[in-house]
């Protein structure tokens, strides 16, 4: 079921060749500015200090820089390789970013330089196309899993960061289903994690279900447990940034957790992967490397002050030392199923190894 | 082991007939103003708005408040009655702070009015003294569970919110064991939860660690599931705000995130509980009021603006609904052991039972 690319808002719009237009997603929800990429290191630069963010957003934004860096650089080896490079390091976790980079780069090696640039655009488009594709089979196969669970009241569900349209080209991953269950009739209401240390849920995940109308609750990191040990939750659903061939889940930091408290509570736990996600080179995730970013972002919190203005103010006392992972590892035993675009698996080794073999980012 | 008040600092200072001092605990770490509490409903004030909180220190302020409250309105029966219900009114969770009224209320019951308040202000001062000596024995007792765990490197403890000094009036809960620790020459290293949406574990732990020279690292409140994987926790410590009969202990929102954790990782779990925290009253954990409080304290974030002003931020899109438990309750199954002033507990209906009659709020 291939959506248009006109029947739905993306939060990248590529429909202009060499140029990139995207929502600077710092700034959100409280400034709606059009970030314009217009270079490979516009492009790099966006992904590292995460005015785009969420794995399949940054893999389509790396596919598309890497295009910019043959078209700067004139299209040789060396330049390929050196904007594949830039890219990779920018941010260590997501898999999508690697995947992206190399089907690029994989798809333009056999041409000649000079139409290198030009070919790597091309598939960088298809890589986007496909996420919109993708996202949309998520959203069709997690709603008819979800549907049921309603029992005649407003289905309840928690999510954790954003893996809403923000994170992704178009529909998101975890929140796919909980758009198409909205737009079918479904009541749903989310309970959004606060998401620190960036407040990705509030700021992200709070504005996005907002703006499409579905009815939302931010809460702090901490309440989730509560909440299921309450019954006040249906089902957990989140997104993933790196998924090992044992079923293993990278997610944003504070993941685990909220697996943890579903097990115990008996609540179903899912996550939304789509194949770009799955890495079916490690073997569990405990070979996944998990990015520490600044303290800063941990030490501070932004928002916006009485004036108006977006200020950062200072959480902590100074000169104290913080640790800042910017992920964890929610291990399969935990996980439900995963939702993919073909449809609905167990999050252990036989059913992934039944993903069609394009899925991963086997090499 | 009976410590003297000159020994150690106190967060409650009431030398001074008719007048507490003590820290406003909103400002910190930011700005160190010292409160005056002067009347009934000045107590009842500081506590409804956390200038003072943790479940041992509200208890002692509490019962001082209704020492003012029958100087304040003369000492018959209508004005203890009046007192109780505004002190008991202020915050549902803690038990310490009904216990304590109660017992204030219990030891004037029978004297002539005149001679109340005076007589009220004596036991409060009993209450705040035991304060200390419970939670230096708590110091004791944890220490010498701790001390074997280090093997050799620092102990890594890891804790949520803030059961420190600044939670009692002397010592503090969690945070006795560590401070015994440290002065007794032991490398000890604590891993601080932010502990939002107040923070007090980023603004108050982090606080009186750094003063007392132990070294501290913040993080978010996500980030204990990762750093139990990862082996960087020998032990995690919290306090409490109420413990019920089977075991049961409702503490700040978050902390049976972390037990789960803890039990995922064969980490043990520690809770620090004084005697008065505990209520025999209630058979389980299912029976205790969980207090919800203002959607703005997770809306919002207080921190320091460049300017070094104290100031609130929104991180939150403007009109989001937002929910904001300030409690949860972690099962008894998962708590290695509660650490009391009469020595270290299984968490379990026989050991508490044995707890000195004394204990507990019984009525």
């Amino acid at each position: 079921m291939m959506l248009t690319a006109a029947a739905i808002p993306r939060t990248l719009d590529s429909s202009r060749r060499w140029q990139l237009r995207t929502l600077d997603q710092t700034l959100l929800p409280f400034q709606r500015r059009e970030l314009a990429l217009d270079g490979a290191a516009a492009c790099a630069e966006a992904i590292r200090t995460m005015q785009v963010r969420g794995a399949p957003l940054i893999g389509a934004v790396a596919a598309f820089g890497l295009a910019f860096a043959l078209r700067e650089r004139g299209g040789a080896d060396a330049a390929l390789e050196r904007g594949e490079a830039a890219l990779l390091a920018t941010r260590p976790t997501a898999v999508n970013l690697r995947w992206a980079v190399q089907r690029v780069a994989a798809a333009v090696a056999g041409l000649p330089a000079a139409a290198r640039a030009d070919a790597a655009w091309d598939e960088a488009q298809r890589i986007a196309d496909e996420d919109v594709a993708i996202n949309a089979a998520i959203g069709e196969h997690g709603a008819r899993l979800l549907r049921d669970k309603a029992a005649g009241k407003p289905l309840q569900l928690l999510t954790h960061c954003n893996a809403g349209r923000l994170a992704t080209v178009a529909h998101g991953t975890a929140l796919a289903p909980v758009y198409a269950l909205h737009r079918s009739g479904v009541a749903v209401h989310v309970w959004v994690d606060e998401t620190r240390p960036r407040n990705q849920g509030a700021a992200l995940t709070a504005w996005e279900l907002a703006q499409a109308g579905v009815p939302c609750t931010v809460i702090a990191d901490n309440a989730g447990g509560l909440l299921m040990r309450e019954r006040r939750v249906d089902a957990v659903i989140v997104g993933c940034d790196r998924v090992a061939r044992n079923g293993d889940v990278a997610n944003k930091i504070g993941t685990y957790l909220k697996a943890l408290a579903a097990a115990d509570n008996a609540v179903p736990f899912y996550v939304a992967m789509p194949s770009p996600t799955f890495d079916a080179s490690l073997p569990s995730g405990d070979a996944i490397p998990i990015e520490r970013r600044d303290a800063r972002e941990l030490t501070h919190a932004r928002g916006r002050d009485d004036a108006g203005r977006c200020i950062e103010v200072q959480l902590t006392p100074d000169a104290i030392d913080a640790d800042n992972p910017a992920f964890d590892v929610t291990p399969a035993r935990l996980v439900t199923a995963l939702i993919t675009e073909h449809g609905v698996l167990d999050a252990g080794d036989d059913a992934l190894r039944r993903l069609p073999a394009r899925a991963g980012a086997e090499q």
